[in-house]
């Protein structure tokens, strides 16, 4: 056994998940905090802590030096680096190896690979992860425009090269309207981008957000713990997330895991990793890989019974996976909520001081947060203070607990988001399963309307 | 579907788990209360509230009328007992379903039946249950006792008929001291209760306290859930208990809880219950059922994924078992710890205003508790202020698990039996599983030493 010792470089609930899942291993944790989380619950467990300077992050927890130094002041033989914050940084996983510390995090070469949004679809494509059929690069002739829209199939959209942000961008039904489209699409680049360039890709109107859970370890073996659904998403935030996905099948999931895990395993893949998919009609497209643990992976343990981050840092240890593809079984439902201490419906941040907390309890409930009465919710970081696991044996009495365990959750002295998903999991379509990604603002906008 | 309101004759954590498992059935909750449980969690979570009288018990939760009144007056359909208070009062279920209401437990006539030791005996030995053998009523002639112990096998234990407390009983290892034994136990009984009257048992020296849980429709058909294992008491009051129990073989269970469940199915029984035996040596014993909740079930929950509350409300409601015998499957190990408001070492109660609480969280951690900061513990009833129940693959992660959860657990104000937990889950005794009920006082005693 190598590691004895980890330096968690994050904050909050998931600074706290993985001194958890780092105790129960029996080793021991470091705490590395800004000054503004003093008094934070993973500093107060953490069996030693190092300040690493004020906020905002980039004074602290982006700060590298800080953190190696810390990690070697504090003899650490291990980083965990949680996720948003250095998790997807290669510069950061080679430092850290380069210290002789070991990295609980994927191989810095594919952090490299699937960071770069055109290099991981490359990828993803060369290991036969389905893509989102297209042009594969820019289209000047409304000849060639035709063909391809006709190949790929109509709705087609028409995205300007240089572009982002819906700008140059133009959905096409029908052939007919192609033309005039390519040109509006090729201006309005123009005008924006100072580049008239245009590609075009197949047009998902309505599609659902599925990612796969991967483990790999290293050296050529990989398996798939199933799908989440996080579907419901807001500026591209999600907010409740649930595994199974309600749309998907046992054989799909079989198939598209397995898909997944060849992948992974082709590729060497080292860790936790997450493939995001769009998914409409029965289709899967590859959006991009987060190598690196997801704020959403306990619906995932809800529903295997696998501890991912006890796993993550056994990869990391050199160990083999712990498990083959035929020991993973999926049982019954999980949801997730995100709470976050901002208004509910005008999503304005609320930090400040949390004068009341009560975690909800009971049969198949997990509350992941650091929060405590007393706590002061700095203003500087993610306003996620807690997120509520639900199990059921099924969706429908996975939804009818997450209901009564929010009716218990108790946080005073800031606005939650906690009223938001009492409302949520009331909606018709929430409780049918009958969402895509554009579900949840279209229900905002409606319900202000 | 009959229930749609149910009234909690209990209060604290178990009234707390019965609106829980009401709620996520759609059912509504009435929570009956005395002035001293006025700002109780579960009195707050509750639909409606009913102030039933005053502390103590007697004048509150033990007033039959009064809490019929309530139901009554608050139009409720069903009444749940909890465990403790009325639950296992026969009249008291008679009365409630005199009036109508569904009584969520039992046929009175079993609660009669089982609630006499000496009746409870003579059913179980009837119903196939094995009990500790011995001379079935009084021995004066030592040639009788001769020929019982003989046959039951030394060593015996003479116990005073009229007797209890440890008078007039001797325990004989051998036939050659039988004689004189019998005589002062005789002699003994005669001085302490007047009756020289004595009685012949096999003698159980360190017994486990093992118990089976079980299920019944109360029209024939009946299951079994395993075993709990209990066997850590002090002054017969369980403090840890651990399912399934490390000394059950998968084939002793499957035998022992098939005796169990054909028990209550031959006796039509209906609702939870709980058959207590003592084991040693590979053997059980019977030593009474209780018909009722124990407060032990949860870890019954964590190794079967069924909610035991959910299905006596089904079960009184006259629906059949949601589940065979075949259908519940025993996975991985799960550990309860009481929480009382005691000194962990002197046991002296501490009741109080808690002052900061915080709920362990996490992966596998279920915190069973009506506990928040600023809640006055009442000096009137039972210390036990939560439970916590954690569950792992292996009895090994379960008590890792259990470790680090018990370190997360703060309830200020009050002293706890948590320190006791914390030293206790670390004797080599209690991780290698060898403990029996005698076990937990000898190790107090020696700690004082």
């Amino acid at each position: 056994m190598g590691i004895r010792r980890i330096l968690i470089a994050n904050r909050g609930e998931i600074a706290l998940r993985i001194h958890r899942a780092a105790h129960e291993m029996g080793i021991e944790t470091v705490a590395v905090h800004s000054t503004a989380d003093a008094d934070a619950m993973h500093v107060r467990l953490a069996d030693h802590a190092v300040c690493i300077g004020p906020p905002p992050a980039a004074d602290s927890y982006l700060n590298v030096a800080a953190i190696i130094s810390a990690a070697e002041i504090a003899h650490c033989d291990a980083i965990h680096p949680g996720y948003g914050f250095l998790s997807e940084n290669a510069k950061f996983a080679e430092i850290v190896e380069a210290h002789d510390i070991t990295w609980i995090g994927p191989k810095p070469e594919h952090i490299v690979t699937m960071g770069d949004k055109v290099q991981a679809k490359r990828t993803a494509g060369a290991l036969g992860l389905p893509l989102v059929p297209g042009s594969d690069g820019a289209v000047s002739e409304l000849a060639e425009a035709r063909r391809i829209a006709a190949e790929i199939g109509y709705p087609v959209i028409i995205k300007a090269a240089s572009g982002g942000g819906g700008r140059g961008m133009k959905v096409c039904v029908e052939e007919n309207s192609l033309e005039a489209l390519m040109q509006q699409a090729g201006s309005e680049a123009k005008a924006a981008f100072g580049d008239a360039t245009v590609y075009i890709e197949k047009y998902l109107g309505n599609p659902r957000h599925i990612e796969f859970q991967i483990f790999g370890d290293g050296r050529g073996n990989a398996v798939h713990l199933g799908e989440r659904d996080c579907s419901l998403q807001r500026r591209h935030q999600k907010v409740l997330e649930e595994a199974p996905s309600p749309v998907i099948t046992e054989a799909e999931r079989a198939r598209m895991g397995e898909v997944c895990a060849r992948a992974m395993a082709d590729m060497g893949y080292r860790g936790a990793g997450t493939i995001e998919f769009l998914w409409e009609n029965g289709e899967f497209y590859f959006i991009e890989m987060n190598t690196r643990l997801q704020v959403e992976h306990p619906v995932t343990e809800m529903i295997t019974g696998i501890d991912l981050v006890r796993e993550q840092i056994r990869i990391a240890d050199g160990k083999d996976l712990s498990f083959s593809q035929d020991d993973i079984t999926f049982t019954g439902h999980a949801i997730e909520c995100r709470i976050n201490a901002e208004d509910a419906f005008t999503f304005a941040p609320s930090p400040g001081l949390v004068t009341a907390y009560h975690a909800a309890g009971g049969m198949h409930v997990r509350v992941d947060s650091g929060l405590y009465a007393g706590y002061r919710i700095p203003p500087y970081y993610d306003s996620m203070i807690a997120k509520l696991i639900v199990y059921g044996r099924t969706r429908e009495r996975c939804i009818m607990r997450l209901r009564r365990a929010l009716e218990e959750m108790v946080v005073e002295g800031v606005k939650t988001s906690i009223p938001l998903h009492q409302e949520l999991i009331r909606q018709a379509d929430v409780l049918s399963g009958d969402y895509s990604i554009k579900w949840l603002e279209e229900w905002l906008q409606d319900r202000e309307g």
